[in-house]
């Protein structure tokens, strides 16, 4: 019996052979990137239902393509001939993942299985040298980050910037308020950077890629989560079903200005009550009564509680039950833990019957550029067909 | 050069010839039913990028199966021989949709081109009939129908049941408070109607099945919105790029306890302040002044004011831009839009950069049960192999 269950249409499109082909090279790809250990081809075969020789025509097109690499049999301990273990390679594409935020510029590189093989950060005053400076510092940065996966023969496959604003399917900036900018094309201005000028360049804000980094962060994350990104203002990043939701325009996530008290405290977006004003940087820091975050040693019911407001209604509009508290949220989640909980326990309909998991980022500050680096990663994990053809 | 796009890794699966074909008739008939107007097999060739005896082999299975037709070709204008058009068959599947809610229940039967061909609606006081005695006359109303539908020479393929309650995936409705229910089996209850024994039967949220019949309501409908349905209690269905959106248990919308006022009214879930308090059919009769809905007749700033809240708070978190008002929000719509855009204006971070479109939807009192409808046709457009299958 067949069951009712929707399909969206938009991912119909017609299978050629061709079609099938880089289907199969996806799909022998991931099975080998999810598998915990190197997987034999046999077993690539049991798991993926394909035949032995077609996935082993499908592996020697990708070892050779520097996505796979063979590994040696272990020793022989049995009867038989022991089987190669196949394992994503370390050698092959690599992602230049960025970040410009208010304090401090980033750049890694990620190779296929994730690992991350440098990390640069410098620290500067970002909105001091406005978007221009910004980008050409972030450039020079991402450049020395390419010219030390070159040392490694890593093969650049396209760089990923994460911005702490409203940004645009093509890469634009609209709005960052805490960077100064507005209307930047930043992607653009990246991309005049005659080290990456032959690269795919991604822009996309902080929260949504911060959350993406922590979907990968580790293989048994949940597939529903909100994350939380608390810095000077607040933004979140929703994974709904192992993908990343960005919205009609990419703009989704401001939780910052969900309203908590709605005649409460002005809030520079022009409304009064926003979370910010409650939960931000600077209200922690009046709340706790110290001039800074690690001197903050007693609970916050207010920010807390204002936290646990906006979160409340985020849970009954989405049905997630886990939560991911990053940026200043994640030191201090012993002393937020209490205001949240209340308010949740209290404000969402199904509390009582399914409790929500509140937990720190498991990345901390690296979480967006890691997120940035991840986007590539899987652009080429997920269509290794296209790799192939540029190879 | 490629792109970098995230692509959910769960859509990947195997391949093989037969899943090639499965593939390739759901890519024809969708073809089919998003043409406007009847379309010829060369047609349905050059859109789909498949070639015409491929084509053409699929075709003849689809009509053989009661899926499409084949019209008569237009009367000769000009030169060469007219091509015949394709149609969706509105003599093969057909499916049951159908809905209990407090003061009614309802049953309808949509044939493939999503034509209601019968509808069926029975006034009755639901609560007092309690769990058992509601769906065994929701069962009598659809075994009507199923009769009438089977005289039509259609095939009932499934069945689909809205509830205003918290639904698990298995057809359990956990709650419905203003139906009284609790922890009912009510797909198990519904199959034991002899009339639909035979039948797959789907169980899901009122809000969530209105959303998905305004979905398919007209073919244009925006991609991604909130739908908002509006009777004593207050639910809401979103829609994010085309699919129904139904959270990690099926529990997602549930705006109607979004807080608007930290301190406010007491709600009966346990809470202060809901949305519900402010703006579900109580507190709109107390503010207007009036016995029954149809004798309001001037603006509802507070009801209009907090449904804007929380719908600043649904946009600033998902960013969409349309937002459908339903159940008894359609009519009231021009009393309810001056509250609710003056919140969304003042709240909504991107309201300068992107407006928020407000309209009643279209469908009615009949959005629930129509997109129960659709749930089942889609089913069967989206894999008519399994149709095929089963015939």
């Amino acid at each position: 019996m067949w069951h009712c269950q929707e399909v969206p249409g938009r991912l119909i499109a017609p299978v050629r052979q061709s079609g099938v082909r880089a289907h199969n090279l996806a799909l022998v790809l991931q099975t080998v990137a999810k598998s915990p250990a190197p997987i034999s081809r046999a077993a690539v075969a049991g798991s993926t239902g394909l035949t032995r020789a077609t996935v082993s025509a499908l592996v020697d097109d990708l070892v050779a393509g520097d996505l796979l690499i063979e590994l040696d049999p272990a020793p022989r301990t049995g009867a038989g001939r022991p089987a190669a273990g196949l394992a994503l390679a370390p050698h092959g594409p690599a992602a230049l993942g960025c970040e410009i935020n208010v304090d401090y510029l980033a750049a890694c590189v990620m190779d296929l299985t994730g690992a991350v093989r440098h990390r640069l950060v410098e620290h500067a005053d970002l909105p001091a040298a406005g978007a221009r400076g910004a980008i050409a510092a972030l450039g020079r940065l991402a450049a020395r980050a390419r010219t030390l996966a070159e040392a490694d023969g890593l093969i650049p496959a396209g760089a990923a910037l994460a911005v702490p604003g409203l940004v645009t399917a093509d890469g634009q900036v609209r709005v960052a308020p805490n960077l100064g900018w507005q209307d930047v094309d930043a992607r653009a201005l990246l991309r005049s950077t005659p080290a990456l000028a032959d690269l795919p360049i991604t822009v996309d804000n902080e929260a949504n890629l911060a959350a993406l980094g922590e979907l990968h962060a580790e293989p048994d994350a949940p597939d529903s989560f909100v994350y939380v990104s608390g810095e000077i203002g607040i933004g979140a990043g929703i994974v709904l079903d192992g993908t990343l939701y960005r919205g009609v325009r990419g703009w989704s996530g401001e939780i910052g200005h969900i309203t908590v008290h709605p005649h409460g405290r002005p809030c520079r977006c022009g409304a009064r009550g926003c979370l910010e004003q409650y939960a931000g940087l600077e209200a922690i820091l009046r709340e706790a009564g110290v001039p800074a975050l690690e001197r903050v040693a007693a609970p916050l019911p207010g920010a807390g509680g204002a936290l646990g407001l906006a979160l409340a209604a985020a849970v009954n509009l989405l049905d997630v039950d886990v939560i991911v508290l990053g940026g200043l949220y994640a030191p201090l989640l012993p002393w937020l833990r209490g205001g949240i909980e209340a308010e949740l326990h209290a404000r969402v309909l199904t509390a009582e019957l399914a409790p929500v998991t509140l937990r720190p980022a498991l990345l901390g500050g690296d979480a967006a550029m890691r997120g940035a680096a991840d986007l590539v990663i899987r652009a080429v994990r997920d269509d290794p067909a296209a790799w192939l053809a540029l190879t």
